[in-house]
Protein backbone atom coordinates (compact mmCIF):
# COMPACT_ATOMS: atom_id res chain seq x y z
CA UNK A 1 0.00 0.00 0.00
CA UNK A 2 1.48 3.81 -0.69
CA UNK A 3 0.21 6.68 0.54
CA UNK A 4 -2.10 8.71 -0.84
CA UNK A 5 -0.30 10.77 -4.30
CA UNK A 6 -1.57 14.58 -4.99
CA UNK A 7 -0.69 15.03 -8.53
CA UNK A 8 -0.53 18.25 -9.78
CA UNK A 9 -0.75 19.23 -13.11
CA UNK A 10 -0.20 22.04 -15.14
CA UNK A 11 -0.34 23.37 -18.17
CA UNK A 12 -0.66 26.41 -20.57
CA UNK A 13 -4.00 27.14 -21.80
CA UNK A 14 -4.67 25.23 -24.81
CA UNK A 15 -2.03 22.62 -24.05
CA UNK A 16 -4.59 19.89 -23.54
CA UNK A 17 -4.73 19.25 -19.94
CA UNK A 18 -8.11 19.07 -19.05
CA UNK A 19 -8.79 16.15 -22.10
CA UNK A 20 -5.58 14.12 -20.89
CA UNK A 21 -6.92 14.35 -17.25
CA UNK A 22 -10.21 13.23 -18.51
CA UNK A 23 -8.51 10.18 -20.54
CA UNK A 24 -6.25 9.06 -17.13
CA UNK A 25 -9.00 9.31 -14.94
CA UNK A 26 -10.68 7.11 -17.23
CA UNK A 27 -7.97 4.74 -17.59
CA UNK A 28 -7.05 4.28 -13.77
CA UNK A 29 -9.61 3.76 -11.66
CA UNK A 30 -6.79 4.10 -9.02
CA UNK A 31 -7.10 8.29 -9.42
CA UNK A 32 -9.79 10.89 -8.39
CA UNK A 33 -10.16 15.05 -9.77
CA UNK A 34 -10.06 17.35 -6.97
CA UNK A 35 -12.86 19.81 -8.17
CA UNK A 36 -11.57 23.70 -7.79
CA UNK A 37 -13.26 26.99 -6.44
CA UNK A 38 -14.01 29.07 -8.98
CA UNK A 39 -15.38 32.76 -9.22
CA UNK A 40 -15.97 32.57 -12.86
CA UNK A 41 -18.87 32.12 -14.46
CA UNK A 42 -19.65 28.14 -15.72
CA UNK A 43 -18.75 28.07 -19.71
CA UNK A 44 -21.41 26.49 -21.45
CA UNK A 45 -22.00 22.12 -20.09
CA UNK A 46 -20.27 23.09 -16.79
CA UNK A 47 -21.99 21.77 -13.99
CA UNK A 48 -21.43 22.91 -10.62
CA UNK A 49 -19.63 20.30 -8.36
CA UNK A 50 -18.50 18.46 -11.47
CA UNK A 51 -16.40 20.59 -13.42
CA UNK A 52 -15.79 23.20 -10.49
CA UNK A 53 -17.54 24.58 -7.59
CA UNK A 54 -18.57 27.95 -8.78
CA UNK A 55 -19.21 30.43 -5.30
CA UNK A 56 -19.84 34.36 -5.06
CA UNK A 57 -16.47 36.46 -4.75
CA UNK A 58 -17.98 36.85 -1.30
CA UNK A 59 -18.58 33.49 -0.18
CA UNK A 60 -14.99 32.79 -1.81
CA UNK A 61 -13.34 35.40 -0.09
CA UNK A 62 -14.82 33.95 3.87
CA UNK A 63 -13.41 30.64 2.72
CA UNK A 64 -10.37 31.99 2.39
CA UNK A 65 -9.75 34.22 5.32
CA UNK A 66 -11.28 31.16 7.45
CA UNK A 67 -7.77 29.78 5.83
CA UNK A 68 -10.60 26.61 3.65
CA UNK A 69 -7.83 27.07 0.77
CA UNK A 70 -4.48 24.87 0.65
CA UNK A 71 -4.14 27.27 -2.57
CA UNK A 72 -5.48 29.98 -5.04
CA UNK A 73 -5.28 32.40 -7.33
CA UNK A 74 -6.61 35.06 -9.31
CA UNK A 75 -6.35 34.83 -13.44
CA UNK A 76 -8.03 37.19 -15.58
CA UNK A 77 -9.77 39.00 -12.62
CA UNK A 78 -11.06 35.55 -11.62
CA UNK A 79 -10.05 33.54 -8.38
CA UNK A 80 -9.72 30.12 -8.32
CA UNK A 81 -8.39 27.40 -5.48
CA UNK A 82 -8.54 24.26 -3.86
CA UNK A 83 -10.81 23.87 -0.65
CA UNK A 84 -7.65 21.62 1.97
CA UNK A 85 -10.56 19.68 3.26
CA UNK A 86 -11.32 18.29 0.14
CA UNK A 87 -7.54 16.90 -0.06
CA UNK A 88 -7.76 15.55 2.97
CA UNK A 89 -10.62 13.78 2.20
CA UNK A 90 -9.74 12.35 -1.25
CA UNK A 91 -5.84 11.73 -1.37
CA UNK A 92 -5.54 8.57 0.80
CA UNK A 93 -3.67 5.62 1.13
CA UNK A 94 -3.67 3.44 -2.18
CA UNK A 95 -5.18 6.25 -3.86
CA UNK A 96 -4.26 9.51 -6.15
CA UNK A 97 -5.85 13.00 -5.98
CA UNK A 98 -4.89 14.92 -9.33
CA UNK A 99 -4.95 19.01 -8.55
CA UNK A 100 -5.19 20.81 -12.34
CA UNK A 101 -3.89 23.76 -11.24
CA UNK A 102 -1.69 26.79 -12.30
CA UNK A 103 2.24 27.25 -11.46
CA UNK A 104 1.19 30.02 -8.80
CA UNK A 105 -0.89 27.48 -6.83
CA UNK A 106 1.51 24.54 -7.55
CA UNK A 107 4.19 26.54 -5.62
CA UNK A 108 1.67 27.00 -2.80
CA UNK A 109 0.60 23.10 -2.78
CA UNK A 110 4.41 22.16 -2.97
CA UNK A 111 5.42 24.19 0.07
CA UNK A 112 2.46 22.32 2.15
CA UNK A 113 3.09 18.61 0.67
CA UNK A 114 6.98 18.34 -0.50
CA UNK A 115 6.09 14.53 -1.29
CA UNK A 116 3.38 16.30 -4.14
CA UNK A 117 4.19 15.11 -7.66
CA UNK A 118 4.19 18.03 -10.65
CA UNK A 119 4.09 17.36 -14.01
CA UNK A 120 3.95 20.48 -16.49
CA UNK A 121 2.21 20.01 -19.78
CA UNK A 122 4.00 21.35 -22.93
CA UNK A 123 2.04 21.83 -26.18
CA UNK A 124 4.22 20.40 -29.06
CA UNK A 125 5.17 24.31 -30.33
CA UNK A 126 3.56 27.29 -30.05
CA UNK A 127 1.91 27.72 -33.71
CA UNK A 128 0.16 24.42 -32.76
CA UNK A 129 -1.11 26.35 -29.37
CA UNK A 130 -2.70 29.15 -31.36
CA UNK A 131 -4.09 26.54 -33.67
CA UNK A 132 -5.84 24.97 -30.57
CA UNK A 133 -6.92 27.95 -29.04
CA UNK A 134 -8.67 28.86 -31.90
CA UNK A 135 -10.27 25.70 -32.97
CA UNK A 136 -12.00 25.88 -29.38
CA UNK A 137 -13.64 28.72 -31.17
CA UNK A 138 -14.95 30.10 -27.79
CA UNK A 139 -13.25 33.20 -27.33
CA UNK A 140 -12.35 36.42 -29.04
CA UNK A 141 -8.97 37.25 -30.97
CA UNK A 142 -8.07 39.86 -27.94
CA UNK A 143 -8.91 37.10 -25.60
CA UNK A 144 -6.48 34.19 -28.13
CA UNK A 145 -3.73 36.82 -27.85
CA UNK A 146 -4.16 37.40 -23.98
CA UNK A 147 -4.28 33.68 -23.68
CA UNK A 148 -0.89 33.11 -26.14
CA UNK A 149 1.23 35.97 -23.99
CA UNK A 150 0.21 34.32 -21.10
CA UNK A 151 0.79 30.62 -21.81
CA UNK A 152 4.34 31.98 -22.66
CA UNK A 153 4.67 33.59 -19.54
CA UNK A 154 3.25 30.01 -18.15
CA UNK A 155 5.37 27.82 -20.03
CA UNK A 156 9.13 29.53 -18.08
CA UNK A 157 7.70 27.39 -15.07
CA UNK A 158 8.13 24.23 -16.61
CA UNK A 159 11.56 23.37 -14.82
CA UNK A 160 9.82 24.18 -10.96
CA UNK A 161 8.08 20.63 -12.10
CA UNK A 162 9.05 17.03 -11.33
CA UNK A 163 8.21 15.62 -15.18
CA UNK A 164 7.20 17.51 -18.07
CA UNK A 165 5.23 15.85 -20.92
CA UNK A 166 4.14 17.44 -24.26
CA UNK A 167 0.82 16.60 -25.27
CA UNK A 168 2.03 16.22 -29.29
CA UNK A 169 0.33 13.09 -29.77
CA UNK A 170 -2.87 12.35 -27.49
CA UNK A 171 -2.26 8.62 -26.60
CA UNK A 172 1.61 8.76 -26.22
CA UNK A 173 0.73 11.94 -23.57
CA UNK A 174 -2.20 9.73 -22.14
CA UNK A 175 0.47 6.82 -21.40
CA UNK A 176 3.23 9.28 -19.96
CA UNK A 177 1.16 10.59 -17.80
CA UNK A 178 0.25 6.50 -16.34
CA UNK A 179 3.54 5.98 -16.48
CA UNK A 180 4.57 8.97 -14.20
CA UNK A 181 1.60 7.68 -11.59
CA UNK A 182 2.59 4.13 -12.27
CA UNK A 183 6.28 4.83 -11.31
CA UNK A 184 5.30 7.26 -8.40
CA UNK A 185 2.96 4.34 -7.01
CA UNK A 186 6.15 1.93 -6.52
CA UNK A 187 8.49 4.58 -5.00
CA UNK A 188 10.09 3.10 -1.94
CA UNK A 189 9.29 6.23 0.36
CA UNK A 190 5.25 5.94 -0.33
CA UNK A 191 5.42 2.28 0.31
CA UNK A 192 3.76 2.47 4.31
CA UNK A 193 5.47 0.61 6.17
CA UNK A 194 7.09 -2.78 4.34
CA UNK A 195 5.97 -4.13 1.20
CA UNK A 196 3.35 -7.23 2.06
CA UNK A 197 5.86 -9.44 0.96
CA UNK A 198 8.06 -8.67 3.24
CA UNK A 199 6.24 -8.03 6.25
CA UNK A 200 7.09 -10.73 8.82
CA UNK A 201 8.00 -13.26 6.16
CA UNK A 202 11.51 -12.53 3.77
CA UNK A 203 12.83 -9.89 6.80
CA UNK A 204 12.60 -12.51 9.29
CA UNK A 205 15.98 -13.70 9.82
CA UNK B 1 16.25 14.68 -25.38
CA UNK B 2 17.34 13.19 -21.90
CA UNK B 3 20.30 12.76 -20.29
CA UNK B 4 21.26 9.25 -20.01
CA UNK B 5 19.44 6.79 -17.49
CA UNK B 6 21.97 4.69 -15.16
CA UNK B 7 19.13 2.54 -14.13
CA UNK B 8 20.23 0.08 -11.27
CA UNK B 9 18.32 -3.22 -10.96
CA UNK B 10 18.85 -5.59 -7.34
CA UNK B 11 17.07 -8.43 -6.13
CA UNK B 12 17.97 -11.16 -3.74
CA UNK B 13 18.78 -14.26 -5.83
CA UNK B 14 15.75 -15.95 -7.70
CA UNK B 15 13.82 -12.79 -7.61
CA UNK B 16 13.21 -13.07 -11.24
CA UNK B 17 15.34 -10.03 -12.34
CA UNK B 18 17.26 -11.33 -15.23
CA UNK B 19 14.49 -12.78 -16.28
CA UNK B 20 12.63 -9.26 -15.84
CA UNK B 21 15.42 -7.23 -17.52
CA UNK B 22 15.25 -9.47 -20.08
CA UNK B 23 11.89 -8.98 -21.17
CA UNK B 24 12.22 -5.07 -20.30
CA UNK B 25 14.88 -4.76 -23.04
CA UNK B 26 13.00 -6.64 -25.35
CA UNK B 27 10.21 -3.74 -25.35
CA UNK B 28 12.51 -1.15 -24.94
CA UNK B 29 14.66 -0.67 -27.86
CA UNK B 30 16.34 2.71 -25.81
CA UNK B 31 17.70 0.69 -23.05
CA UNK B 32 21.48 -1.40 -23.27
CA UNK B 33 22.39 -3.71 -19.97
CA UNK B 34 25.38 -3.64 -18.93
CA UNK B 35 27.97 -6.14 -19.03
CA UNK B 36 29.50 -7.29 -15.71
CA UNK B 37 32.77 -8.72 -15.51
CA UNK B 38 32.88 -11.47 -13.08
CA UNK B 39 35.77 -14.19 -11.75
CA UNK B 40 33.21 -16.68 -11.12
CA UNK B 41 33.19 -20.11 -13.57
CA UNK B 42 30.27 -19.93 -16.72
CA UNK B 43 27.47 -21.49 -16.08
CA UNK B 44 26.11 -23.54 -19.02
CA UNK B 45 24.98 -21.85 -21.90
CA UNK B 46 26.52 -18.33 -20.45
CA UNK B 47 28.78 -16.94 -23.17
CA UNK B 48 31.55 -14.44 -22.36
CA UNK B 49 31.16 -10.84 -23.71
CA UNK B 50 27.55 -11.30 -23.24
CA UNK B 51 26.18 -12.39 -19.58
CA UNK B 52 29.36 -11.10 -18.34
CA UNK B 53 33.11 -10.30 -18.84
CA UNK B 54 34.68 -13.80 -17.59
CA UNK B 55 38.16 -12.50 -15.90
CA UNK B 56 40.48 -14.79 -13.62
CA UNK B 57 41.08 -13.38 -10.83
CA UNK B 58 44.65 -11.49 -11.87
CA UNK B 59 42.84 -9.73 -14.66
CA UNK B 60 40.55 -8.64 -12.43
CA UNK B 61 42.08 -7.41 -9.26
CA UNK B 62 44.77 -5.85 -11.87
CA UNK B 63 41.87 -3.78 -13.31
CA UNK B 64 40.68 -3.11 -10.19
CA UNK B 65 43.87 -1.51 -8.85
CA UNK B 66 44.05 0.75 -12.05
CA UNK B 67 40.29 2.17 -10.85
CA UNK B 68 38.84 0.40 -13.58
CA UNK B 69 35.23 -0.37 -11.61
CA UNK B 70 33.13 2.13 -10.72
CA UNK B 71 31.84 -0.50 -8.86
CA UNK B 72 32.98 -4.21 -7.51
CA UNK B 73 31.84 -6.88 -4.81
CA UNK B 74 32.80 -10.38 -3.64
CA UNK B 75 29.34 -12.60 -3.60
CA UNK B 76 30.27 -16.28 -2.83
CA UNK B 77 33.96 -15.59 -3.43
CA UNK B 78 33.74 -14.77 -6.63
CA UNK B 79 34.52 -10.97 -7.74
CA UNK B 80 32.05 -9.01 -9.78
CA UNK B 81 32.13 -5.24 -11.07
CA UNK B 82 31.09 -3.13 -13.45
CA UNK B 83 33.77 -1.23 -15.39
CA UNK B 84 33.65 2.31 -15.24
CA UNK B 85 34.59 2.64 -18.78
CA UNK B 86 31.57 0.50 -20.31
CA UNK B 87 29.31 2.92 -19.05
CA UNK B 88 30.64 5.97 -19.77
CA UNK B 89 30.73 4.60 -24.17
CA UNK B 90 26.78 3.15 -23.37
CA UNK B 91 25.21 5.60 -20.77
CA UNK B 92 24.57 8.61 -23.48
CA UNK B 93 21.89 11.22 -23.93
CA UNK B 94 18.37 9.53 -24.94
CA UNK B 95 19.61 5.82 -23.74
CA UNK B 96 19.17 3.89 -20.92
CA UNK B 97 21.85 1.62 -19.34
CA UNK B 98 20.64 -1.31 -17.20
CA UNK B 99 23.38 -2.35 -13.93
CA UNK B 100 22.08 -5.60 -12.32
CA UNK B 101 24.32 -5.56 -9.01
CA UNK B 102 24.10 -6.15 -5.83
CA UNK B 103 22.79 -3.82 -3.13
CA UNK B 104 26.88 -3.21 -2.32
CA UNK B 105 27.66 -1.87 -5.49
CA UNK B 106 24.47 0.17 -5.77
CA UNK B 107 25.98 2.03 -2.90
CA UNK B 108 29.15 2.35 -5.01
CA UNK B 109 27.33 3.99 -8.02
CA UNK B 110 25.05 6.04 -6.21
CA UNK B 111 28.24 7.50 -4.72
CA UNK B 112 29.23 8.41 -8.22
CA UNK B 113 26.23 9.05 -9.66
CA UNK B 114 24.07 10.75 -7.59
CA UNK B 115 21.24 10.98 -10.60
CA UNK B 116 21.47 7.24 -10.49
CA UNK B 117 17.59 5.48 -9.86
CA UNK B 118 17.60 2.30 -7.92
CA UNK B 119 14.69 -0.46 -8.53
CA UNK B 120 15.02 -3.21 -5.88
CA UNK B 121 12.37 -6.52 -6.78
CA UNK B 122 11.14 -8.72 -4.51
CA UNK B 123 9.43 -11.63 -4.45
CA UNK B 124 5.96 -12.28 -3.39
CA UNK B 125 6.98 -13.83 -0.64
CA UNK B 126 9.94 -16.54 0.96
CA UNK B 127 7.76 -19.68 -0.03
CA UNK B 128 7.49 -18.70 -3.13
CA UNK B 129 11.66 -17.23 -3.61
CA UNK B 130 12.32 -21.00 -2.40
CA UNK B 131 10.44 -22.46 -4.47
CA UNK B 132 11.87 -20.52 -7.81
CA UNK B 133 15.28 -21.19 -6.34
CA UNK B 134 14.82 -25.11 -6.40
CA UNK B 135 12.65 -25.11 -9.77
CA UNK B 136 15.98 -23.55 -11.08
CA UNK B 137 17.20 -26.72 -10.24
CA UNK B 138 20.93 -25.97 -10.90
CA UNK B 139 21.93 -25.92 -7.20
CA UNK B 140 22.13 -28.32 -4.45
CA UNK B 141 20.39 -28.11 -1.06
CA UNK B 142 23.10 -26.73 1.01
CA UNK B 143 23.64 -23.89 -2.06
CA UNK B 144 19.56 -22.75 -1.79
CA UNK B 145 20.03 -22.84 1.62
CA UNK B 146 22.68 -20.19 1.54
CA UNK B 147 20.73 -18.18 -1.19
CA UNK B 148 18.06 -18.26 1.09
CA UNK B 149 19.78 -16.70 4.01
CA UNK B 150 21.41 -14.42 1.76
CA UNK B 151 17.99 -13.15 0.42
CA UNK B 152 16.72 -12.39 3.55
CA UNK B 153 19.97 -10.08 4.13
CA UNK B 154 19.48 -8.56 0.85
CA UNK B 155 16.03 -7.46 1.21
CA UNK B 156 16.79 -5.18 4.29
CA UNK B 157 18.36 -3.14 1.75
CA UNK B 158 14.65 -2.27 -0.02
CA UNK B 159 14.53 1.27 1.40
CA UNK B 160 17.80 2.11 -0.23
CA UNK B 161 16.38 2.57 -3.48
CA UNK B 162 14.39 4.62 -5.37
CA UNK B 163 11.84 2.00 -6.38
CA UNK B 164 10.12 -1.74 -5.15
CA UNK B 165 8.44 -3.80 -7.76
CA UNK B 166 7.06 -6.64 -6.19
CA UNK B 167 7.45 -9.49 -9.11
CA UNK B 168 4.41 -11.67 -8.50
CA UNK B 169 3.02 -11.72 -11.78
CA UNK B 170 5.80 -11.64 -14.53
CA UNK B 171 3.75 -9.34 -17.34
CA UNK B 172 2.76 -6.66 -14.15
CA UNK B 173 6.52 -6.39 -12.96
CA UNK B 174 8.06 -5.82 -16.25
CA UNK B 175 4.86 -3.14 -17.21
CA UNK B 176 6.14 -1.39 -13.82
CA UNK B 177 9.73 -1.94 -14.65
CA UNK B 178 8.59 0.08 -18.00
CA UNK B 179 6.64 2.62 -15.88
CA UNK B 180 9.64 3.54 -13.93
CA UNK B 181 12.18 3.91 -16.75
CA UNK B 182 9.19 6.21 -18.66
CA UNK B 183 8.45 8.32 -16.00
CA UNK B 184 12.16 8.61 -15.24
CA UNK B 185 12.35 9.88 -19.10
CA UNK B 186 9.79 12.60 -18.69
CA UNK B 187 11.81 14.13 -15.43
CA UNK B 188 11.78 17.97 -15.90
CA UNK B 189 15.83 17.52 -14.45
CA UNK B 190 17.11 15.24 -17.01
CA UNK B 191 16.02 17.06 -19.93
CA UNK B 192 19.33 18.67 -21.50
CA UNK B 193 18.57 22.41 -22.08
CA UNK B 194 14.60 23.33 -23.04
CA UNK B 195 12.49 20.12 -24.44
CA UNK B 196 12.33 21.10 -28.36
CA UNK B 197 9.07 22.29 -27.90
CA UNK B 198 10.26 25.52 -26.42
CA UNK B 199 13.59 26.15 -27.88
CA UNK B 200 13.24 29.62 -29.42
CA UNK B 201 9.68 29.04 -29.29
CA UNK B 202 7.53 29.52 -26.77
CA UNK B 203 9.41 31.28 -24.48
CA UNK B 204 10.34 33.61 -27.34
CA UNK B 205 8.37 36.81 -25.44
Amino acid sequence: MHDGILLIVSAPSGAGKTSLVQALLERDPGLGRSVSATTRAPRPGERDGVHYHFLSVDTFRAELAAGGFLEHAEVFGNLYGTRAADVRRDCTPGRGLILEIDWQGARQVRACFPASVGVFILPPSAPELERRLRTRGTDSDAVIARRLAQAREDCAHWEEYDYVVVNDRFETAVADLAAVVGAERLRSRRQLGLPACLDGDLLAI
